[in-house]
């Protein structure tokens, strides 16, 4: 059986990010979606293991020194991290294994497994990133303004990803995704062990 | 309009890969599949410009001098090529173009041109080959033994090549090759241009 891979899925705030993926997930049951931990308190209606895998701060500090995090970071006194655990069960599954992080954790993942592939949901324009950041009727137009310049910045330090999706339409950007993961299977290194070993 | 890429198909004898490229321009409008030059004779039934470019050897050499092939080689005293012109035509109007040719000819493209993405079609097993060889009918088992030996040696000879595309069925084949010509166009040097121009 092949083995799965871990991709990465990064984007800026109003790209719609939620949406492609919970549209991916909802065609496509071979997928794992890697679950957080973290050290904040559950919110009403949270579900451990689900939302996030609920643990206190002794655990996580133990889990850092014992390396079990592929990532983590603080955000205001609480610890967020990605257990590799999970992913590499899933993995030795055969199932492919989706991050939802942002870019400082992409780093950190890739430093420790350079064969993660990264991929950047980017708009397809800046007015429509505006646009949709306005639609949501949620930020002051000075905070909009603000959330477009830290777009620009992300993508430009996004450079180094594998792969860019343009979710011009949720249909579009699924099927680019599904694309890119396909075409990863079919890298040199994975196919010739499994037609070489077949002598 | 974004521009069109080459990609370059290549096989072992026996792998299916006419019948893949067939299926694939089925189903594909927007692709152009590279016609070849060459100085030797048409057959009967051969159209010029559809089964190859039929020119003078003269010409030929012109054109070698002009550096207008993408690479060409001598086989049993005739030249075979491909000529720039239609592949640089093709992609500027958008077009994604197929080169099928030997791994030789893909190194010489790849020197002039190294984003050139090589796809090589490889079948599932060895045993699968050589059931596939036999039951052409064409060769003696010891030519089949010998195509074989030469299909191990070129798999062996592609590894710096980008993917490989396992032809288990020809539906499987088209629709890895599908996922591959899209993910390269989710390569960040053209999604970053796409994306930054729109300011």
């Amino acid at each position: 059986m092949r083995r799965g891979k871990t991709f990465i899925i990064s984007g800026p705030s109003g790209v719609g990010k939620s949406t492609v993926l919970h549209a991916l997930f909802a065609d496509w049951n071979d997928l794992y979606f890697s679950v957080s931990a973290t050290t904040r308190a559950p919110r009403v209606g949270e579900v451990d293991g689900k939302d996030y895998h609920f643990i206190a701060a002794e655990q996580f500090r133990a889990m850092i020194e014992k390396d079990a995090f592929l990532e983590y970071a603080e955000y205001v006194g609480n610890f967020y991290g990605t257990p590799k655990k999970y992913v590499d069960e899933a993995m030795e599954a055969g199932r492919d294994v989706i991050l939802d992080i942002e870019i400082q954790g992409a780093t950190q993942v890739c430093e420790k497994r350079p064969e993660t592939v990264r991929i950047f949901i980017a708009p397809p324009s800046w007015e429509e990133l505006e646009r949709r950041l306005t639609a949501r009727g949620t930020d002051t137009p000075e905070k909009v303004q603000k959330r477009l310049l830290r777009a620009k910045v992300e993508m430009e330090t996004a450079g180094n990803y594998d792969y860019f999706v343009i979710n011009d339409t949720v249909e579009n950007a699924v099927s680019e995704l599904r694309a890119i993961m396909c075409a990863e299977h079919c890298k040199p290194n994975e196919r010739m062990n499994q037609i070489m070993n077949q002598q």
